[in-house]
């Protein structure tokens, strides 16, 4: 890694330059860089912390004069429990992930002696910016390394000093492997992001990790591929034939596990049948965790006549903007629909299409939900906060993507790959083919699994052989 | 299909409202619209070819005055040598395709009862931008509805009768089937397209089809992901241990068979090795077929000892221009190289990422160059006029990407749908999980065809028999 103060072009440049070479290398020398970074980081943890201490102690004084948030502090801190070694440990998680490159997912046969293969890829020179947190320089340039692309990494500010002790130890890591230095670089220039947002002929992918306000910034300004997401307007549909301890179990989950989070529960629709049945019970519980409700006039009046007046002082009227709020808080919008199509029609057009639930006992309405409902994660009968690699079992997250091309919902390693179409023939061309000439074969061949294709001429007799039944099996 | 004047806001929101309907629509209900237009198309001939005749007709005065190209009249006339019927016969090719949507392509057991899967689905809503080709309207209305997708289509001006007759057409048939006539919108309105491209939050995805002013046009002025190239230019690297006849054969192909297409060769690479050896006799093969051969210094002075003089008396000198430029006809630019990293190098440089060939004996060279040239198809022995989406078997193409994301090459049916992620549970909670709490199982699921799972007791009883046992097999 270089920690460069060149253009944002030349920093483009030399990690287009320094891809190439990052592509082609193998499974086992890029595992090894990564090898190499984690020693290196846990070698240097006095060091980066003692960088990380100069960016806390700014940023404790910008947040007694106001100018930063407690909760921006807090996550400046590379010093609490067990986040280092957090840190430390994904590197190697992402090291033991499946190579997701160099895999071939099609074959076909299109005629004798011409082969058509489609090979996974790396996509080429990532541009990551994000915010605060220090250890998310160490997670992207794992999962960079990992996929075989380049990364230009841009952080924040408050972080700095972290960011600049951590760059420069995995940089002195990645000159004794085969990574070439320029493959990841962290640019520490100000305010270049709208300059590099410019390199769309050199970058081939945005991710902004941060918060509503940058992914917007960022979606807006550059021609650059962005993958994310801007907001998490996420709802659940509650029907009354659902049973009310589940039903709270769910929404409590959604709503109070992590507000913060983008997959948090921001809307709740109710169907007219479980209004007066299940509604109460469930505001109830969301109450006593401490969350605002704001209601629409028909689940207000319910609730008023079903809760003890202490609870019903707490409920609040909706207004129309509720529903297209991000409140990323301990706040609930609820709506009342009269039917599934309603239901339906007002997330498609109000959710921010990442991710939404149906909570019934009913196949046939939930099959009917997640087939109409747009959403990069559907759900029946769970939590909203389900949508996250680590849960999906992706091993590790870039990020949440609400794009319709390339990579949606939670993404992982795949969605930093493309693939590659390979044709090896033997002189054969166009014009021999079609109306009058041959036919195209267009059989498809299995996706062998490359490691078990005998690799020798005695790996091909044991093969024979045991298919003979000449050898015995294991 | 309407035919609208609406405005591109208006036609958006339609499209988008159309969308939703048409993505929940069954396989059989998307192939009867198919079966629909291609009748009314089939029964409305002479109705288009009289619009087509009129737009032809203005045409022809436009190229009297030197408005309009002698080729691009050529590619309005619908009433050429079987023509329509190639138009009516594609409509029944997409049709018999597989369906590409609702297909589960990976599942997961998250926990007993929690199940993850991943399913394919329409991206929702195209806008597709072309320019004279009038059958391109039943093309594409055809693979947008296939794949369950609305699409706005804005055509060039030259060919505006036999749109709004073909439109017409259309609209009528799809009145008679479940498809919503939003679904397919021909836009009539001049000067929309700017505004058109501005509906980023309603249309998914932009699929100029047209030349490569119109697809940079594009390109430079949305927020809309763009699938498409701009360019073509393609490079082959041709090396000393390739025999002589195979490499005219291959290289005649590559440049002559179609000089217009976006996968004709542009530039010819030539290894030192092959330098006296095998380009004379290419050359002199090109040079038959009336190509014009700019050549560096080199390859000029080598050939100009070896050819006889009336063909040397045919070369020219190259410039450096010449390598970044795409011909689109019967010209080549030939660099010398002095090894496979320079033919690498330059080919990552200047081509255009489309579609790049080695001619080479060698597998080890070869295998080098399909792993290091960074281009959306890689060739080994074989012409780069094979980029094409019904040779790589696709059945129909939606067009080349060199994009990096999404989909890259030849783009069938696949390059038009996305995907949700659904989950399936019986009321779990993401707290429950993780450190102290219940283990994710993460057990990859096989992903059934689901024609092949039992649907009925009696079939599961079937099932249960025949593995016990107790039924005869086939």
């Amino acid at each position: 890694m270089s920690l460069t103060n060149a253009t944002p072009l030349e920093v483009a440049q030399a990690a287009r330059v320094g891809s190439r070479k990052l592509a082609i290398l193998s499974t086992e020398e890029r595992n090894a860089a990564l090898t190499a970074i984690h020693k290196a980081l846990t070698d240097g943890k006095d060091e980066v912390l003692a960088a990380n201490a100069k960016d806390l102690e700014a940023a404790n004084k910008a947040a007694e004069g106001g100018q930063l948030s407690q909760s921006l502090v807090k996550r400046l801190d590379l010093g609490k429990k067990g986040k280092y070694e957090d840190m430390l440990q994904g590197i190697l998680d992402v090291r033991e992930l499946e190579d997701p490159i160099n895999k071939i997912t099609s074959r076909t046969l299109l005629d004798d002696n011409l082969i058509l293969s489609r090979k996974t890829c790396p996509i080429g020179v990532l541009l990551i910016i994000f915010e605060a947190r220090p250890e998310v320089i160490a997670n992207i340039s794992a999962l960079a390394l990992k996929s075989g692309n380049a990364a230009i990494l841009k952080g924040g500010k408050e972080s700095s000093q972290s960011f600049a002790a951590i760059a420069s130890i995995i940089s002195h890591a990645l000159s004794t492997t085969a990574v070439p230095s320029d493959c990841l670089q962290l640019v520490q220039t100000h305010d270049v992001i709208a300059d590099l947002l410019k390199q769309d002929t050199l970058i081939d992918l945005c991710i902004p990790r941060g918060g509503n306000k940058l992914v917007r910034m960022v979606k807006d300004s550059t021609a650059i591929p962005v993958l994310g997401h801007a907001d998490g307007i996420c709802c659940t549909y509650l029907r009354g034939d659902y049973p009310v301890e589940k039903a709270i179990k769910v929404i409590i989950d959604a709503k109070v596990s992590y507000p913060a989070g983008c997959n948090a529960l921001e809307q709740l629709l109710v169907d007219s049948s479980a209004l007066s049945t299940t509604l109460p019970s469930v505001a109830e519980a969301l109450l006593q965790k401490g969350v605002s409700l704001r209601c629409d006039e028909p689940a207000l009046s319910v609730l008023q006549e079903k809760l003890d007046p202490h609870s019903a002082a707490l409920l609040q009227a909706s207004t129309v903007s509720d529903y297209d709020l991000e409140f990323l808080d301990l706040v609930l919008a609820i709506k009342t629909v009269s039917s599934l199509d309603e239901a339906i029609s007002h997330i498609n057009t109000h959710s921010s299409h990442h991710t939404d639930a149906i909570l019934t006992a009913s196949a046939s309405h939930a099959q009917q939900f997640l087939a109409a409902i747009d959403s990069s994660s559907v759900y029946w009968n769970t939590s909203t906060r389900m949508a996250d690699g680590q849960r999906y079992g992706f091993g590790t997250e870039v990020g949440i993507s609400t794009n319709k091309i390339h990579s949606r919902g939670p993404v992982g390693l795949e969605g930093l790959t493309i693939y590659k179409w390979i044709i090896e023939g033997d002189g054969q061309v166009s014009a021999e083919y079609g109306a009058g000439g041959k036919q195209w074969k267009h059989e498809p061949l299995s996706v062998r699994d490359e490691e078990f294709v005998a690799r020798s001429e005695e790996e091909k007799e044991i093969l024979r052989k045991f298919r003979a039944g000449k050898v015995n099996g294991v």
